[in-house]
């Protein structure tokens, strides 16, 4: 590329990465982290009576289905932020890849949350892990806002008024999984319940009721 | 967006998604999750006899191969159910998630089967598991045709007047789990090998056959 | 539907699914395939000489890089085979189901086969198991050509006077792997080279020549 | 197919295979690899202090968001280079196979040079074989550039004139890993370091400034 043509590139689209193959990119890692977190659980070994490995690892049973809907939510969050963005450069890359990496780790503290809280030990600990990891993936979208609002260019037109208003929503779930980190020091039960609860309230409210100022 | 805006998207699909992203983020959970399922079989140590390791773990071969082809069937289901959806909502989504889940847990009790017939203990236990899971799944389909039939304005047009035939099919696979679990109280093998039997009939029986009222 | 819309069905495909979303399942799943593959390596533990780690599972490494090109050729032949394939129904989806199963399933064999060739053990064992399982997976292809020349109306128009064709260079995969599995009797590195031979073959080979009957 | 059709075969593509499909299945594999990387890491045990876990395998979680954010760095190049792509043949295929095997690959060494770092022992060792890991499969972009260049006819014409430039760049990858091997035999930490750099330098850089040449 000569430097007329460098000239023509800074008007074109900054990479050559559309934002359907950044989409199809990230379902891939969703829908990878989402499954892998079967793997954690503990197989009841031969001779093992199952009702109660499985009544053992109830914890690590909720733990499980808990951040599988909570990945879920994380797509669809995904792809509602995908939807009105227009274009992508490299810092979107990068937060973006931050936002994946959170949603990848995911599985790690919540085998580490199921364990301690069969073990009865250290579970605190292991819940204030749990709610960090989602506070820091939440907060990726907040980081992605932040960033769309400041680059509108980056943004459909349509959707470039409505970035103040997206990135107040996005707080939402950050200030919740901190609050489930705080809840964590007094029970780390009940801040698994706090995070199942985020998840069934963003799965099943319907947008209008959840949406007030939008 | 302003209130007028919102009651513009209350007659717009009532979520960004269009169906063919939530179909692919399924296809990859589903092929997933049916390509972990190896990962619970026990790879021969260095010394030890490949024959007798196979032989020893043939229950576990046997399950491996059976949920693999029922996850590839219900992959199938899914298809034929979202390709008569023309809209998804909240309940939707995240009915699909229960199914999802379920279809991702599947290599759970497919490797707890596989030991305890290895073992010879317990597995009249992990034979019901095994069964209540697939009952399970299946029966997410069965909800899913429940609120889809319930709200026909999801469905495209021309699949509105077969949604109750499509309710009374989807039934059919989870009885066939439960009469397996029923089953596995008095045989584990025999509960499995039913299982294989449904998933036999499910893919080669040529549709005219299996769903006369249709 | 009613019998005269079953009627209308039997002529329409028999299936609601295009070839593009069996297509995008295979890739899915044959990537998951060759990606899992790593996870049967042993790491070095803490403390653990890496070189010498290394080293020792060379047969281990061996295997995995013949696996995961194998898997790619198997994965070049679906998109040759699918390219030309003008509607699925149920019995081809069963087919391309076992030929999934097969390839899923490559991660066993080829780890039992490096630990055997490392313990110096039973790998004559390992090496059969290794080639047959290439061969039964291989042989997927031939009972897919077989039934889809017995099948024309599956075929794209143009395709169909190349079936037989196709369906005799089909057998050339089983057959290699065939003389691998006799070749393990003798010497199990020996069999794991002729399997590198072959995916170098069909990798490298340009079409012409290694096409000549077609 | 008659040797007419042969000959009008070499007019066409040399393979059935499009481009986009197979940047789906190199996006496969790569998210894979990517997510497959938290797998290695060590989960808390029930009664383990989380926050001491943590602290001991901070070289782990280091390493990991180093080769998480490096593959998610390789997709980017990837979707660079198959952009300007025209036509997929047999080379290019085997090439890009043996960079998707490298890819696959990184997890090894990511978490042998995290436990390496934990235990303290022969972390030069697993440092070096980290970088050359990265290097090779770095390489294996020049190798596809050098392939294009002396291959125009495969390259969208527009692309032609630039391969030259592309080549060069491509260089770099290889070069700063290659040093990054050398660092490794004087500190281990300091070589993952100079990695996470790179991968810094890579994603974050602007593209106008870090490509003055072209």
């Amino acid at each position: 590329m000569d430097s007329e043509a460098t000239a023509e590139v800074e008007e074109a689209p900054p990479s050559p990465l559309p934002t359907g193959r950044v989409e199809a990119l990230s379902d891939g890692i969703i829908a990878i982290a989402a499954t892998l977190l079967v793997l954690e659980l503990h197989v009841p070994e031969p001779g093992e009576d199952v009702w109660a490995s499985l009544a053992h690892q109830l914890p690590s049973l909720a733990a499980y289905a808990v951040s599988f809907l909570t990945i879920l939510i994380f797509w669809v969050n995904h792809h509602a932020l995908f939807h009105v963005v227009a274009r992508v450069d490299r810092t979107l890359l990068f937060l973006n890849g931050l936002l994946l990496l959170g949603i990848s780790f995911v599985s790690f503290p919540t085998a580490a949350l199921g364990r301690a809280l069969e073990g009865g030990m250290h579970d605190a600990q292991a819940a204030v892990l749990y709610a960090l990891t989602l506070a820091a993936t939440a907060g990726c979208f907040s980081a992605l806002w932040l960033y769309l609002r400041a680059h509108p260019a980056l943004l459909a037109g349509h959707a470039r008024p409505r970035a103040v208003a997206a990135l107040r929503r996005s707080l939402v779930g950050p200030a919740l999984y901190l609050a489930a980190a705080l809840v964590a020091l007094v029970s780390a039960p009940a801040s698994l319940a706090l995070a199942a609860l985020v998840a069934g309230y963003f799965t099943l409210t319907p947008r209008h009721l959840r949406r007030p100022a939008s």
